[in-house]
């Protein structure tokens, strides 16, 4: 058979192909995939390309003597139907072409545009930096079926089901393992209205498969768009992130605090709430799920509200597409409750288990054993969820009682079991979870920190909210502090007239304060504050004071204020973020210490907390192990990054189900020295510990017997 | 290693295995299945075996220097909780063994008692007359788990499937392609309650396990017994069959009329009233749950009745078997609802489509299509049918529009597929479904034949019961007929005084009175009275006369009746039956010429209209094709069945999927010469048949011109 070279750009991938062969199939032997969901009808125009060479050389297009197949009457029929876009690029019939479509007679130099490319990407911020490929777990295909008549009846199940592998085999390539025909599911409440689906549509669907195997939707005509939720369930606040599973666009974010909170403000307490009360579980239960249906409904309607924006500054193109007459009346790119097609959801255990109303009682009661590990898939409907009727949900896996859906989210986002490095991934909340290890081992344990580095339990503590110390900054020479509140511009001192605009304390700025203390010696390494700075007439020690329950320092006047009081930083409250920094710490060394390490490589920082707060004073205090600051980093919400992943990738689900069965896990009560080292590690930093990347900010003058461990 | 023989009887299995092996992992590997469901944990007593040499010889039991290992105490303690057993068997311990415990440490000679032997069947009555191997979809395992400590604080899930598949590999041999522990999968409803009952039962449980892949029942304790029922939905009746799933036994069978009756006595008038109505199909949906379900709660109680009785006939035994406190409070061999783990369903594709909610509208007009032809497993609760939550139901394929999952049933029943011989298998009702072929080919094709042949449509006809003529003999000298009566031992003529006694003509009646009529001349073979007859004198015409409505032939005169009335076979009831055995007959002749056959080897009438009638008359009137008589069966309810060798065979299940994939269906209105046939067909036997078989009871004097061809 005669062969013709074939270039394919961006790429450059380039090798010899068969006379004859599509453009489309060509690229896939050369490794290049071009995406198609028609079957190769020319109908959905998904794999178009651009024709570099090969074509205006000598020949006319429509020639016979081109070195592609003359442009075909469906495929001119398609492209006439596009002139907006048409013009648009600037591209010519002929010189832009269905890759289905064309043939090769001759050699040919091929551009492949970006939105045809198959294997999308979305490129992600985090540690790790890399792209994930989009592998959503539901799939569209148009299949176009001949009606049934007198000679064929066969039943419209294996009708679609023939069809649909013929379609499966065009858009995945023959050598893709797929199931048979036969072996095709299809979910049950999806069977009730196919038959009218087909008649109605007139035997052209467009069908929505779950990992290639199940059938869950079934739409009249030719629908481009699948759309699916990603939700991360925190104790306090959940998010849901709506997103379009073929492009991993994300459409809509949207949260709301989490409702359980009226029944236990952490989540000991909605276990205990749980045990407690015969129906606690179910108010809990159903709680959630009307939250989730709330956060369906208001993601749908800001999805639209954007697209309605978009589809406005556009020019309206008539009969762009196909659809059946009846989904032309709704606007288009209208997104309903039924077009999410599947959610993937992650939380700690507890929520976890409440999400699926198993009771969460063992999650609390020693041995601490939830009532499964592995990712679970459940129809929508089972639980209550408003998505379409056939859609599945996705849990992650829950790696231990205290270590749940989000950690294993986490480490999706993060992929430290891909790295030659150590990492350690620390999600700071009421309660810690940490990870370490690498490509070769991964360790996980987590601690209760209690809820100081969040702001709360501190005197004047607060939420990060309008009115909220954010910073703190104390002067080495005059002990003078200075601030940042949040919604005020530069620091309190870079105004001239400050007054009456401080309400409180929230989690950084607390951290900020309690480094600043020890930085500048007021108080000592083991927290306590120096109170001969009090007794000194020096202005220095003004600030420094016996108040109604002990030592403090006052960070604002009253006349800062909004609430008319001093605002101080008191012994109790660095007592808190010694306990809960010492609990952190502990969790992290004894990790690094089963491990076999000194320090890690790099440390991230997950969850709200670790974006705000100031990397070189949390290891000032000693709150996160000794490591080169310029590897501390802080990657927000990684759970809920984690849980889209899962969303748009099948195959990042399966690699965290198997990351999570290997992730070992240690519980610290069990640990002999766990002790010994909370002790320890009360101190700031650290009582044994040299904490070499921060020791020129380590005050040389602390009255402590053991300071000479500190320096070395 | 050293070797030894070792005999298996009754089966006289022989071989040499390695020293040290247990007996009944040596018996596997001379193909010897033995019973076990406790994973070898010498709890079950399903494997149990007797040692007929090797052991009495030469050498104490208890003795090492035997040639089986000592009984350990665990088997002796499980030996000793069953005395009642022992002594009645006759067996004592050491005689007895539980073969996953005694090891080969020489020569033995080992019976298998029935019990004990894997591979149990079931022989049922069906023109195959195979037996069914048991291997049913839901199997249960026994799994002992160590309790979850703070060192291995693993989910309860992980727990329960590592010990899962350890039971299952013990079960079914190293060698069984099982899924890894982490493949398995558990159902949602159960997942719910696994916590609490692996707590309450102390880690020892028994797992139900659907299609070894999907967990669907945690029981605490020890459950030796799982139930199914298998339904077959008739328009008229559904029968329900309640069995257990380890024997095969049929525990009780419980019949209701089809409550869709009142919507419409035929399946065309319920799909009639679906499409009339909006709330058509949910009526008629909610009507069969609700029928099932009763049917359900009545064949609970029959079968709790019976094992009542069974257990009262015994005396109780202490503590046999192992069963957790809670258990042991309610009546040992009761059974519940929810201990019926899957449901096996057939009907035809009305009956189906009801069923599963989904509308029938297109299987009554053209083209005449199914939703789905392939077998449905869905979930019990998705209908509202009160098995164990959990369990699935199973619904056999279609085949076409008017051939249903009832007739996949009979073929799985008679076995047609597996015949070298040409068999054609006839289930009449209104509608007539016809499957002809054998291991090569199987065609189908289905008539309409009326209600006449079930006796409604017919002037004095009525339905099998009390009352109602069931034979009819016709004196060929004198034309004085005879009969019997359903509810009357003997003829009429058996009593000297006969009155007052016959209410009606039931079908297989009618179908005798047709023939006599035809055999003894009174009727032509087109048909037609001789009227000739009633004009004579003589007292051999004075039952022929001008009725109401046309000729007639009275059978008994009105004081014989219980309705004071005469009860005539009218030239319109002849009319009737001329119809529907000319569409039979049609049917079957149409799939045998597409075959290329004359006629088949066997003719089997399944339902319950095939085991009354009378074979020979039957043929006589063309009813069913000329056959040796001694290859007509009639094997009652073959859907029924074949529904039961569904609920007791994954293997037939899968066997009659893949023949009902390859069954050629023959919609018979687009056969050219249908109407050509059919005419030819209305004559008695037929106007261009031989019927060789019963030639000599064809009258040799018709006044017809076509007489020539009957008798060539």
């Amino acid at each position: 058979m005669t062969k013709h070279t074939i270039i394919l750009q961006p790429s450059g991938s380039r090798g010899q192909v068969d006379e004859g062969m599509s453009v489309r199939s060509a690229a896939r032997e050369l490794g290049v995939e071009i995406e198609s969901i028609c079957a190769e009808n020319a109908t959905c125009g998904k794999c178009m390309v651009l024709i570099e060479e090969g074509r205006f050389e000598k020949y006319n297009i429509d020639s016979k003597q081109s070195n592609l197949s003359p442009v075909s009457a469906e495929e001119r029929a398609y492209l006439e139907r596009r002139p907006k876009l048409l013009k648009e690029k600037g591209w010519q019939i002929g010189q832009v072409r269905l890759s289905c479509q064309c043939k090769i007679l001759g050699d040919v130099l091929i551009n492949v545009p970006e939105e045809s490319r198959g294997n999308k990407q979305i490129v992600r911020k985090s540690a790790s930096n890399r792209p994930i490929e989009i592998k959503p777990a539901v799939r569209k295909y148009l299949v176009t079926m001949t009606p049934p008549n007198l000679e064929r009846p066969i039943a419209d199940w294996e009708r679609l089901a023939k069809g649909l592998e013929t379609s499966m085999r065009l858009v995945h390539g023959n050598d893709a393992v797929l199931p048979r025909w036969y072996d095709l599911d299809i979910d049950y409440q999806c069977l009730r209205t196919l038959s009218k689906t087909l008649r109605d549509s007139k035997w052209n669907v467009t069908v929505s498969v779950w990992k290639d195997k199940e059938v869950i939707a079934v739409q009249g005509g030719y629908h481009e768009e699948s759309y699916g939720a990603a939700v991360d369930i925190g104790s306090t606040t959940v998010a849901l992130y709506l997103c379009n599973l073929r492009t991993g666009e994300l459409l809509a974010a949207e949260s709301e605090m989490n409702p359980q909170i009226v029944y236990g403000e952490d989540v000991m307490s909605r276990i205990q709430y749980a045990i407690e009360h015969p129906d606690g579980l179910e108010k809990l239960h159903k709680a959630i799920i009307s939250t989730l249906n709330k956060l369906l409904s208001k993601a749908i309607i800001s999805a639209n509200m954007s697209l309605r924006v978009q589809v406005a500054k556009q020019a309206p193109v008539e009969g762009e597409g196909i659809a059946s007459d009846k989904e032309q009346e709704r606007p288009r790119n209208d997104i309903r409750l039924e077009d999410i097609l599947e959610m993937v959801l992650v939380g700690n255990s507890t929520m976890h288990h409440i999400l699926l109303n198993l009771h969460p009682k063992d999650l609390g009661l020693a041995p601490f054993v939830p009532a499964i590990h592995k990712s679970v898939d459940i129809k929508a409907r089972e639980l209550g969820l408003h998505i379409n009727l056939s859609g599945n949900i996705h849990v992650l896996p829950t790696i231990a009682s205290f270590v749940g859906a989000d950690t294993s989210a986490m480490i999706l986002a993060e992929e430290p079991h891909k790295q030659d490095e150590n990492w350690l991934l620390i999600d700071v909340g009421t309660n810690a979870e940490l990870v370490l290890g690498n490509r070769k081992r991964l360790v996980c344990t987590s601690t209760p920190t209690g809820p100081a580095l969040e702001g709360a339990h501190v005197e004047y503590g607060m939420r990060a909210a309008p009115g909220a110390m954010e910073r703190v900054h104390i002067d080495e020479a005059t002990l003078e502090p200075k601030y940042k509140v949040i919604g005020v511009e530069g620091w309190n001192t870079d105004h001239a007239e400050f007054k009456g605009q401080v309400k409180g304390i929230c989690g950084s700025a607390i951290i900020d304060a309690v480094a600043e203390l020890f930085r500048t010696g007021i108080v000592d390494s083991r927290g306590k504050f120096n109170k001969k700075l009090s007794s000194t007439s020096s202005p220095k020690g003004k600030r420094v004071r016996e108040g109604e329950s002990g030592w403090e320092f006052v960070i604002a006047w009253s006349e800062e204020t909004s609430i008319g009081r001093d605002i101080p930083i008191t012994q109790q409250d660095v007592r808190q973020i010694q306990l809960a920094k010492a609990a952190l710490f502990t969790a992290a060394r004894t990790l690094l210490k089963r491990s076999g390490m000194e320090n890690p490589d790099k440390v991230i920082l997950a969850g709200g907390f670790g974006s705000f707060i100031d990397k070189e004073k949390a290891m000032l205090i000693g709150l996160i192990p000794d490591c080169d600051l310029n590897n501390v980093y802080a990657v927000g919400n990684s759970a809920g990054d984690g849980a889209r992943i899962a969303l748009l990738s099948i195959e990042k689900r399966n690699e965290i189900d198997a990351v999570t069965r290997k992730v070992e896990r240690f519980e610290l009560p069990t640990d002999p020295e766990f002790q010994n080292q909370f002790m320890l590690a009360t101190s700031f930093p650290h009582m044994s510990e040299p904490f070499e990347h921060i020791a020129h900010l380590i005050p040389n003058r602390v009255a402590d017997p053991l300071a000479k461990n500190f320096m070395k």
